[in-house]
C-alpha cells in the first residue's frame, strides 16, 4: 500500500486526537482544520463525505492500534489468562500516564455516541468489537478452551474493561481497571 | 418539597429524553425549546447557567430513577446475588423493549462524554456511581459480606453492566447483558 501524503496523515491524526479527547459531536470540522493547519479544500479532497467519513478512518486506525497492542500482550505469556491480566494492567498504566483528562475509551466516543446517529459508524464499531472478540477467543482456543466458553469469556472481558474505563475516566482513577484484573482469576475457576 | 410548575417539568423531561437519546453534545438548547414547546425565557428563568445546569438536573433525576429501580430489585430476593442477577435481567428486558435505537446507558452520555468537558458534570456523575456502589455494598453487607469484598464486587458489577450496555447499544442486541448475568455465580465462588 502506497504511503499516504503528509497532509492526509496530518488531518487524520489531528481528527483522531480530537475525537478521542472530546467525543464525536463536540469536535467540529473547523477545529480539525485549524489544529491540523490544513486548508478546507484538502479535507474535502480526501474525505468528500466530510466528518462521518473522516471518523470512519479514525475508528479503523483506533481499532488497528488496539489490535496490535492486544495481540502483542496475548502472545507475551503462555497462560492466556495471565496475558489478559497483563493487557488490562497495561491499559491502567496508560490511563494513569494520560492523566485521564482528555482520555476517552474507544467504546465510549465511538461505539455508543455514534451508534445512535449513523448506521455506517455503528457498523464500524461493531466490526471493531468483533475483531477484539476474535483475538481473545482465538488465543483462548489455542490454549485448549472450548469455542463457546472462549467466546463468552471474550465478551465479558470487553464488557468489564469498557465499563471500568468509563468509571476510570469519570473518577479520574485507575482503581476500577485494577479491580477487573483482581477478579479475573475467579472467572476461570 | 413543593411541586415544580408544569413548564419546569416539561423542560426537564424533554431535555432528559434528548440527552439520553442523543448524548450531551448532540443536543442543543434550541431543540429542547422546540420539542418542549417552551419559550426561551422560561429555560433561562429556571436554569440561568443554561445547558450545563439543566444537564445537572437531568443527571440527578436519572440517578434517582436508577436508585429506585435498583433498591426495589435488591429488596426482591433474600439472596443478594440472585437479586443483582434479576436487576441486570430487567435492564436487558428494558433495552430490548426500547429497541436500542435511541437507548443510551447512563455511564455513557453522562459520565464519559461530559467528564472530559466540565468538572461540575463530572462530579455529578462520580456521585451517581458512588450512590449505586453504596446500594450494592450495603445490600451485600446486610447479607453478611465483609465490607471490602462487598465494595469491590459492587464496582465490578457496575463496570460489567456499563460496558455490556455499550456493547448492547452498539450491536443492538441484549446478548452482552445476559452474558454478564450468566457469569455472576462464578464471581462469588
Amino acid at each position: 500500500m502506497a504511503a499516504k501524503p503528509e497532509s492526509y496523515e496530518n488531518i487524520v491524526q489531528t481528527a483522531s486526537k480530537l475525537f478521542f479527547h472530546q467525543g464525536y459531536h463536540a469536535t467540529g470540522l473547523n477545529q480539525i482544520l485549524t489544529e491540523s493547519g490544513s486548508p478546507k479544500g484538502s479535507l474535502y479532497y480526501y474525505f468528500p463525505r466530510g466528518k462521518e467519513e473522516l471518523a470512519l478512518e479514525c475508528i479503523r486506525r483506533g481499532n488497528e492500534l488496539v489490535k496490535q497492542k492486544l495481540k502483542k500482550a496475548l502472545a507475551g505469556n503462555d497462560d492466556p489468562v495471565l496475558a489478559i491480566q497483563e493487557f488490562i494492567r497495561e491499559t491502567a498504566v496508560d490511563a494513569d500516564r494520560n492523566g485521564f483528562s482528555g482520555f476517552m475509551p474507544f467504546g465510549f466516543w465511538a461505539a455508543a455516541e455514534t451508534s445512535c446517529i449513523s448506521e455506517s459508524l455503528r457498523h464500524a464499531c461493531v466490526n471493531t468489537f468483533t475483531d477484539w472478540q476474535h483475538i481473545y477467543t482465538e488465543r483462548l482456543q489455542a490454549a485448549g478452551w472450548m469455542e463457546e466458553k472462549a467466546r463468552s469469556f471474550a465478551v465479558l472481558i470487553i464488557s468489564m474493561l469498557e465499563g471500568a474505563l468509563i468509571l476510570a475516566v469519570t473518577q479520574q482513577s485507575s482503581a476500577p481497571i485494577y479491580n477487573v484484573v483482581d477478579y479475573i482469576p475467579q472467572l476461570i475457576k
